[in-house]
């Protein structure tokens, strides 16, 4: 059933009518939505595509909508030709490769919020981010007309959110989060890495460093939200090329500060390693 | 092709299932949304699917999210069995009929808005109408995912922002405006014409009276947006139970107020009879 080839195509015509014919034979489809400049952890989410459906489409596309104006947008690292080997390795069929204005016309006009959960967290010092995502995401999915899209739960606000919006929506498509995949020393495989001078590659491996204790405290039985996040907020300072961004401990399904740990939460940092923005996490 | 029986179902799954036994056999979908208490103007939306569809599907839901808090959610009137009388006659083979707690769970928290077009004519006294239009109309075309929806010409501004939407978000459907519905005293059929008493049923027509007057100014070269509006409003204001909400000339595409009729415009308004808003346009 599997296809040897890969195809990269940049219109969404082609993209649907290839999805079309392939649904016309019974097979079902996967979607990778990416921005590229893959790593092990979007590898990891094409493979998981491929074992549970017959077709992969992987989308690499920076969208602009999801970038601040001081973001780092214009030099978000891109490489096509890598990012091709990388899909087709891990079983992609199809990868989606448009052009900004393919996706979004000059008088574009609708946007998808979700509301809430696109408050605190990353929202705090990224507030257009989520609205961007979550618009490329319907459109993305309204292109693909996948049966499962799959996301890394290093991003962990952005899967909650999109998981609301399917639901909200009721978009028909099963939404798959995947294990954070990281290097050996434990830092999260992020595109953004590459940005890391040797000392602040170092440095930054205090982010899973500082989570990693969080969660032996928890494990040893500390429900308080502020001992907890205290105990992360030292770690990371012991850092000095470490900014905190934020240390938040949140539901894990409403993205709501709790006090104390009773249910499912998030524990979540974003640090600045220099002036590169990373993220990670842990769900206990 | 066609079936003789109509099905009512008031599941969101019920409908994807049908639907998707349709397209299994090969059949095209048509679908009309509407908020029930059904008149010419919808028959006349269903007789078009029928010919152009194998299947059709209405869905009647009074939708909460598009009613502002002093508007008529409560009184709006309801009669399903009449409904679906209507449906059948005109050809429909099922009918999706929601209650709201199918349509919203508690914790609803995502919207889709499209900008700019959102913003004058019925905009101004209905603030949040559109963002709810836009966000049900959404959710319904992900659960019907039909070939082809139908709309009233009537709701001008509303099929101008759902052809917006649907193309920015590249939903994949054809949207279909149809041309209004009169009474035989031209007044613009709507579920809302219940409302009026004789008085005011008869107090109706200056709508469709002072835009025939403006439509034969223009036909005889008449350019200027201000003239054709004050015209407009000088016949609504000679009817004494009329109270103007707006008159305006925009453009069919932008929504944008034109001073000067160049291209298609769109004269377009609102007005209050007693305590009913009706709404009436035509396209140049």
């Amino acid at each position: 059933m599997k296809e040897e080839n890969i195809r990269v195509v940049n219109r969404i015509e082609d993209v649907r009518n290839t999805v079309k014919e392939w649904k016309n034979q019974g097979l079902s489809v996967g979607f990778v939505p990416t921005m590229g400049y893959l790593h092990e952890g979007h590898q990891s989410l094409i493979k998981k595509a491929y074992e549970e459906n017959d077709r992969i489409v992987v989308s690499i596309f920076v969208n602009p909508m999801q970038f601040g104006p001081t973001e780092d947008l214009d030099t978000y690292p891109r490489d096509l030709e890598r990012d091709s080997k990388i899909c087709k390795d891990a079983g992609a069929n199809l990868i989606f490769h448009p052009e900004d204005k393919e996706m979004y016309k000059n008088d574009f006009l609708t946007f998808v919020d979700v509301n809430g959960l696109t408050e605190g967290l990353c929202a705090k010092s990224r507030p257009i981010h989520f609205r961007g995502v979550c618009t490329v995401v319907t459109k993305l999915l309204n292109i693909v007309y996948p049966d499962r899209i799959y996301f890394g739960q290093k991003d962990a606000q952005q899967l909650a959110i999109i998981k609301r919006m399917v639901r909200d929506l009721n978009i028909d498509v099963e939404v798959i989060g995947c294990p954070i995949v990281r290097e050996e020393d434990g830092l999260a495989r992020s595109s953004r890495n590459i940005y890391l001078s040797t000392e602040e590659r170092e440095a930054a491996t205090i982010l899973n460093k500082s989570l990693s204790k969080a969660k032996t405290l928890i494990e040893n039985g500390e429900k308080s939200s502020e001992v907890i996040i205290n105990q992360i907020k030292e770690t990371i300072n012991s850092e000095p090329l470490a900014r905190i961004d934020y240390v938040e401990v949140v539901d894990n399904l409403s993205m709501e500060k709790v006090k104390y740990i009773e249910k499912s939460v998030l524990v979540a940092t974003a640090v600045y390693i220099g002036k590169t923005r990373l993220i990670d996490n842990f769900i206990y």
